[in-house]
């Protein structure tokens, strides 16, 4: 027992005696006996092996699963049917509405100085090229910034190269800064006269694979097409350019706007035995991108975390609170999932106790940061306690909760991050290579481990995280 | 000095007194001077970056260079000029003549009960499928021998799913057993009625990437289409087949047979100052796959023995003999380019002093195996005394030579065998990742200081390594 749950003995032993009324919303505690309950499940989630089955089963009987493609549909009979198997006591859907985009054909080649094909991919929601291809000069940039500051002209009539290389880091912080380049490179480059856009590739690997992700047009811009080129790609084009002859590219983009698709939010709720209508959130997004099987984004998410409900279900009771898994739709192209469950839950926000979602591949949880009021941080506490054994240590009171959380924690809901070690993670990031060989099973089990002691906790705490913790805060 | 260099001290001393037609034919050996000039150029060469500076022009500037392609003959272009451009003294080319093969489109799907698609690449020298594909159920077979054991028409009406997992070694060996799923596995399943085969790829990563390579058909039997399945998608088909249900693949090939076509075998001679008739070989083969930019396969060996000539000839005085680096034509597609000097040159054998092919990738050498006469083995020790400082030890004299040298060494001159490290090879060999950031400039710079030692002790020596190494001795 360590020094921070031994000031809270006497706390803990009240709650033990049965009388937690009194206490409710003052001051937080968790009971002696909850703490036992959820080092339990935490080490019986060790022994699981369950989120790998559950990831092995969405990537082999569903797979890719874009939103608006039939892999979207398929994924959502998928989730529920699965956390009917799995025996959750609710299992619904809820709306989720986004426009669609296709991918078509999308090839690249050096025309000259020195023909060679190229390998890229297009963004999400490109615009194609003509249907025999664009061709045209390349001009270079170091960086989105770079291209900005360039003169107006700067890429007249010509294909905008961004060569900017994304760093490795353990929190994904190189993540930020690299993919403006892909997220408004399109528009910038248009401002300065481009045709066309190719990106490195916004990863850390080094494989013959572009990756896609999301990119915006600005309004009243005209659209370019926009792709990401590998990383050997950029390398060879880089090589090419510095002989100092003009580089021609052909570039061939299929790429067009779909019809509106009305996708699902899928949910299974482990239901509460004494506030039933207070719930606690953890889940991930179930759509993926098109180009692997999303194995690790988002497929570990909802493995871990629905593994992680469904070991709480198998205990002799339930707990006090609910437990929703969300299995987001839409969260690739904008989040779609989470800002429809925001908006449909908006007016009754004081019934989600807290949230966290994993997105952020299958490594191991090496720390936890919480969005908690200060009173209950001795419970968030407790919570890193048990999580230690895990390997994982507390960060800070800032945590963001997770992308699909976003419009839930800027309507002021307490999250939790889990954060996982992101190392590798942007190396399979939106490519072919995004497969359920990525995983480890052990990892998977680990973060199971450490979403079910939060989730378990979090259900059966006295008191609340607390909430209203909006921007302004 | 060790002690087997002692030991030729009376043979160093003569040598040295100039006084060297005595002992040619009968006791080879190497004087001291030479040995001093080979570790300088050893020490050199570790300086140079000069492979990789040719391996980036042959990548960038070339790149893909199958057989028959205009790759194939921008290479031998290349390789003129890249030779002329070294100062080499003579360069020319030799014609290699061999039936060509197209790649064409290559795709797969899973059609049923889990449809997704399959990650593929046609095999060389596969027919195609009817041009709106080819769909069946899949039967699968854990390797070829599995599948030649299997009773009649095991595969009747089917596509042939061979599952077999190439090892990774050091020294490669894991290729040998793994790759006859590949060469012969069409014909196989041929003769048990299959319409089709999906290979495992014959590799050793776990990327979503197929690896090509060329496969046989067997005179007689029919031809079916033969492609090779990445790591992860036939990870995925045997999760499928696992739960029982018949899963049905399409597959459509457009690969066929092409035009006869002359390629060349690319030469650059130093011409040596005595006996210039006499010629120690190094090379490597021009030809790649189509599928990456061939950096690892084999523009690093063009790059190692060109840079290793490159050298000598920066000497003030020319070797005694001469040094030919080879550039051979059409390695992949059956071993045309050695073939071709073979028989060429099969007429004056005695001219050869010896030979070495690098084509295993980029990676450091860890070991010297030769083939040469007894009597030359105190030569060859003085070679791996030299390569010690560069973590090579001297193997046995079982040397292979490298696969354009296979001709030769039947017709049985000797060969020396730099075996590179071999672990992440096949991981990369034949996949579109084989470009040019998978090579490590100093492990090239490593291999170049080998061969420079070895040609240049070869060149200089006096007497020769022997002859007439056929199977049957």
């Amino acid at each position: 027992m360590t020094l921070k749950s031994l000031l809270l003995g006497v706390v803990s032993v009240i709650a033990l005696s049965g009388n937690y009324s009194a206490l409710a919303d003052d001051v937080p505690s968790i009971s002696e006996d909850a703490l036992k309950v959820a080092a339990e499940l935490r080490d019986e989630a060790l022994k699981s092996s369950k989120g790998y089955d559950i990831v092995e089963s969405l990537t082999t009987e569903v797979g890719p699963r874009m939103a608006g493609t039939p892999g979207d549909a398929a994924a959502v009979k998928w989730g529920v049917a699965k956390l009917e198997e799995l025996g959750f006591d609710k299992v619904w859907t809820e709306p989720v509405t986004f426009p669609t985009w296709k991918r078509g054909i999308e090839t690249a080649e050096v025309v000259a100085p020195y023909p060679q094909p190229l390998v890229i991919t297009a963004l999400g929601f490109s615009v194609g090229t003509p249907e025999d291809g664009l061709t045209a000069e390349l001009v270079e940039f170091d960086d989105l910034a770079a291209l900005e500051a360039s003169e107006e002209d700067s890429a007249k009539g010509k294909i905008v190269f961004i060569k900017n290389r994304m760093k490795r880091a353990k929190d994904g912080s190189g993540y930020g800064p690299a993919v403006s380049a892909r997220t408004r490179g399109a528009s910038e480059a248009a401002k300065k006269g481009a045709v066309g856009i190719l990106i490195r590739s916004i990863g850390t690997d080094s494989d013959r694979m572009a990756h896609t992700g999301v990119m915006n047009y600005e309004e009243g811009i005209k659209k370019i097409p926009a792709a990401a080129l590998s990383a050997p790609d950029a390398d060879l084009l880089e090589n090419m350019l510095r002989r100092g002859k003009p580089v021609i590219v052909k570039m061939t983009i299929g790429a067009k706007q779909g019809k509106e698709y009305t996708s699902h939010n899928v949910i299974g709720e482990i239901t509460g035995s004494e506030k039933p209508e207070e719930y606690v959130i953890i889940g991930g997004h179930l759509d993926s991108w098109d180009l692997g099987t999303g194995a690790i984004d988002d497929g570990a998410g909802i493995a871990i975390t629905t593994a992680a409900a469904e070991l709480i279900g198998r205990l002799p009771e339930r707990p006090k609170r609910s437990i929703r898994v969300i299995m987001f739709a839409n969260e690739e192209q904008g989040l779609l999932g989470g800002k429809a469950y925001a908006k449909a839950h908006k007016d009754k926000l004081d019934n989600i106790i807290t949230a966290a979602e994993s997105d952020f591949g299958a490594d191991r949880i090496w720390r936890i940061d919480s969005k908690v009021k200060k009173e209950a941080l001795p419970v968030v506490m407790e919570i890193a306690n048990l999580l230690k054994p895990l390997g994982i240590e507390y960060g800070n009171n800032k945590a963001g909760g997770g992308p699909d959380l976003i419009p839930l924690r800027q309507l002021g809901i307490s999250v939790f991050s889990l954060r996982q070690d992101g190392m590798d993670y942007f190396d399979y990031h939106h490519t072919p290579n995004d497969t359920l060989d990525k995983i480890d099973p052990e990892a998977l089990d680990q973060n199971t481990a450490a979403y079910v002691v939060l989730a378990y906790i979090a259900a059966q705490m006295e008191g609340d995280f607390g909430g209203g913790f909006t921007k302004e805060q």
